[in-house]
């Protein structure tokens, strides 16, 4: 997906929690975990003890720009040294461990991490290797555990990804959601060819009476016409209604309409407007 | 992160959304988008003119053992073919277009999903290829658009990435796992007796050591000592522990104590006790 503009403003300056690779395999793995962490304004990462050292040109190859995440990479030696300084620990890991440890999901670990970060806390996230995943002598230094819910039939999580959901609940938690509200009063909605049938219709009767002019206008016109039609949260009932209407419109001699007069339609909107004939 | 156990259910029988790739270039992203799909539970996919053809050796490769996807995997045309028999389509992008039409966010347009698709509709979600991302005219022939609230400073999203958090949603949406548990790995939480008995083997241990000290302290120290062990959240085998330590400790010479002088111990419960010295 595109649409990335350099010049904007991440609008995510400020306190963040830090994400700690512990002995990551792949640079192509850290790269990718640097671009999802930009992707969501996350921009401080440790790595510990990688494979193949560091810098790693397939890393930065990876992260396709997220130079800023890439440039402030911080490599030690154990993770004891890349959480010395944190406040509050998360360790990932796909399911439970033989610890006696509180379990969170993303959304309420990076909830919970926003309110530490606001109270001043530093907050880091710990991601095991390709593999194997965090051994319990890392999982031990950490105070939470954040338990993704994955397919329990497919529970192998990429390292990128398993980065990507916590940087996107990071970003989604002091997101506000709009509510939405959808009636049907009884109808289903239309489905996709029978909207794509009655654009057809429209086209056809308006191509007939020359609407589509002047010509090199016609094919905004159309698309116009077609993303207006599917913006629309027609039911069946208004397919209905709308070929009516149409047939109504575009036919020389209304009393001999075959397959239905303008009656007809003009009873189907009725039946529309709430049944109230 | 490791965890799979591939004899287990993924609990997600029944309907669900179709993720539906529109002329997708690179194999090994729609491998790692079969992936994250059946990470979490998704498993039908439509190909919409893929570049290199189906099968794809690589997105094979890349599905890391997806093969529940992969094997049902669809291949059509174009757009209007995959998009059919839906009765509701999402569309995903970086950004708005110059289009009218309605945005949700992934979390939103999942849990529209689930009541979609509850009510016995068919919901499909598109995506374009990695480079551009969707046309407008596949845009168009969308009901809603999903934009994931990206960094607008680098929102170049990663196929699969987009893919995986849409499933991710569309999962999160119906989980139930509780936001927080804690594990505890066959120990229970202590009683408030137990707590009280510790603290009392402390203060016991302790006074014959001459810890609370000087004596108008002493109140004061024995309150933030108890107060201490009462925050914490302590199990039956803590409890345990902590005694052998006691013991331990106290029997030997107190030279041999290990972690400091009784006077340093003691200058940290009086710092703990709001700096009132």
């Amino acid at each position: 997906m595109s649409g990335t503009d350099h010049g904007q403003d991440p609008g995510w300056q400020g306190p963040q929690p830090t994400i700690i690779l512990i002995a990551p395999q792949m640079g192509e793995n850290i790269g990718a975990a640097a671009r999802a962490m930009w992707n969501f304004g996350l921009e401080h990462m440790r790595l510990v003890n990688p494979r193949d050292g560091w810098p790693n040109p397939r890393a930065i190859a990876m992260s396709s720009g997220a130079a800023r995440v890439i440039d402030q990479v911080r490599v030690l030696d154990d993770s004891a040294a890349a959480l010395a300084d944190m406040d509050h620990v998360y360790a990932t890991t796909a399911r439970g461990r033989d610890l006696t440890k509180p379990v969170v999901t993303p959304a309420q670990a990076m909830a919970e991490a926003h309110a530490r970060i606001n109270d001043g806390q530093r907050v880091g996230i710990i991601f095991g290797a390709e593999r194997a995943g965090l051994e319990n002598a890392d999982i031990v230094r950490a105070n939470t555990i954040i338990s993704i819910p994955v397919n329990p039939a497919f529970a192998s999580l990429n390292l990128a990804q398993a980065v990507l959901l916590c940087a996107y609940e990071w970003r989604r938690t002091a997101d506000s959601t709009p509510a939405r509200i959808t009636e049907m009063a009884g109808a289903r909605p239309a489905s996709v060819i029978e909207v794509e049938k009655l654009y057809e219709r429209f086209e056809q009767a308006l191509s007939a009476r020359n609407f589509f002019w002047p010509e090199h206008k016609a094919p905004s016109m159309k698309l116009a016409l077609r993303n207006m039609l599917s913006r629309m949260p027609l039911t069946d009932t208004d397919i209905r209604t709308l070929h009516g209407i149409i047939r109504t419109l575009a036919d020389k001699n209304p009393t001999e309409a075959a397959g239905g007069s303008p009656a007809d339609a003009a009873a189907s909107i009725r039946r529309n407007d709430g049944g109230q004939d």
